[in-house]
């Protein structure tokens, strides 16, 4: 009996909560872990995990990917509550990282994460993991990029940049860490391709901005079912129980936080 | 003939003006660029590709890990250099990169940088290169933070890990890229061990500062020919032509700049 999303979400919590940090990172460690243990969907590792668990491997050879991706998404949220930046002084009803530890150490711990982030995704034989990684970062960052100068061309390619990146590099991590062959990942990877997407449109419904504001409430809840049953459809092309991960995109579907 | 570490420092040079960014970067890439090709003296990829071809590697093998290596010291002075850290306007007579392109920018130019050296160090067969530059990565940002919050337990202990790590992990990525087995690296280690003191010591003899205050400018002149001298010695035990590490080892004990 395969693990439900949500109990995978709890394994997440308990090994981000016992996470071993770098010792040479001295004081810096405890913005890291208030930063990470600040609550969180931990979306992202639970998919990558119920990928690689779809795909036939073992939950724990996926672990270090699925806390990498999470490491990376937090990176990003520390570093755009920067006052440079979105100037948030509170992430989920806490004070944000820089607004509890200073600015100086706000960016510090931003940047410890991603290095993190990389010494986790560099435990693996394949260097595959952790090169994805870096790429979706940089995709994220460039997403990032073009929000904050207002030059981006259209708000999908801003989404597919800021959001999308990462979800599709995790349920790629989640191939690698399962060591699924690059010429059998085509399928599962079109099915990640539009995990960020409704992610996204969902995140406005509930904000009330984004594609609410395009699209209207009605048309933006539209649009999430149609990317809901496309990612859903690409489920069906996957030669393997998908049961968990159709049971992911029905919750993002459907999410009211 | 073994290429000087002059010709070494040009062929680091033209490599990073032709550096290819990863396309999602989009506008970001610009400050990028502008942060990575302004001057320095790459010492770090010098001593990496230095080690690498002494050890018997390829230098076109060492390049992605040297210009991994100067990625990641340009992303700590990009980030050193905000308004919430040492706040400095200007680096190497250029206005800063946060200054050129406004504070926003010059966090995420940080953020990309070392993105893009994980990119670079995962090119690799073996993760080895990229793991370890993610811990001495992680060392720097540590030391960074005993500095900015003045809770270093000593200057040792401050300088091992704001300078010692990312030297030592030059000459460990020069090893890794040469194929040279874990079991024959000590006495290279030995060797990069040696070198981020001298390199601090002489740097603080150029500007003034931290060992001429503590030790008064004789007294880190003696310690900068001391840790020159330890630094020859070690090579004295590594079976290979050392000539060229040598000749780096002289030229960081008398550099004027």
């Amino acid at each position: 009996m395969p693990h439900t999303p949500d109990a995978l979400r709890v394994l997440v919590e308990e090994k981000l909560e016992r996470l071993e940090l770098w010792p040479q990172l001295h004081g810096q460690e405890e913005s890291v872990r208030y930063s990470l243990l600040a609550g969180g969907k931990r979306v992202r590792p639970v998919i990558c995990l119920a990928t690689a668990a779809a795909a036939g491997g073992e939950l724990d050879a996926a672990m270090p990917a699925a806390c990498a991706l999470e490491l990376v998404h937090t990176f990003s949220l520390v570093h755009d509550d920067l006052p440079a930046l979105d100037d948030d002084e509170e992430r989920r009803g806490q004070p944000a990282t820089w607004k509890r530890y200073g600015e100086a150490v706000g960016i510090l711990a931003g940047d410890a994460l991603v290095a993190e982030a990389f010494r986790l995704a560099t435990s693996y034989e394949t260097t595959a993991v952790a090169r994805e990684l870096a790429e979706a970062t940089l995709g994220m960052i460039g997403g990032q990029y073009l929000d904050i100068t207002g030059t981006a061309p259209d708000e999908a390619t801003l989404h597919s940049l800021k959001t999308g990146c990462l979800f599709a590099a995790s349920v790629g991590l989640g191939l690698w860490a399962a060591g699924v062959a690059k010429a059998e990942q085509a399928p599962w990877r079109a099915f990640g391709g539009e995990l960020g997407l409704l992610f996204q449109i969902v995140d406005d419904i509930l904000d009330g901005d984004g594609y609410v504001q395009t699209h209207g409430p009605a048309g933006a809840r539209r649009l999430a079912d149609e990317a809901a049953e496309r990612a859903r459809a690409r489920l069906d092309y996957i030669h393997a129980d998908t049961a968990v991960l159709r049971e992911i995109v029905d919750g993002l579907a459907v999410r009211t936080a």
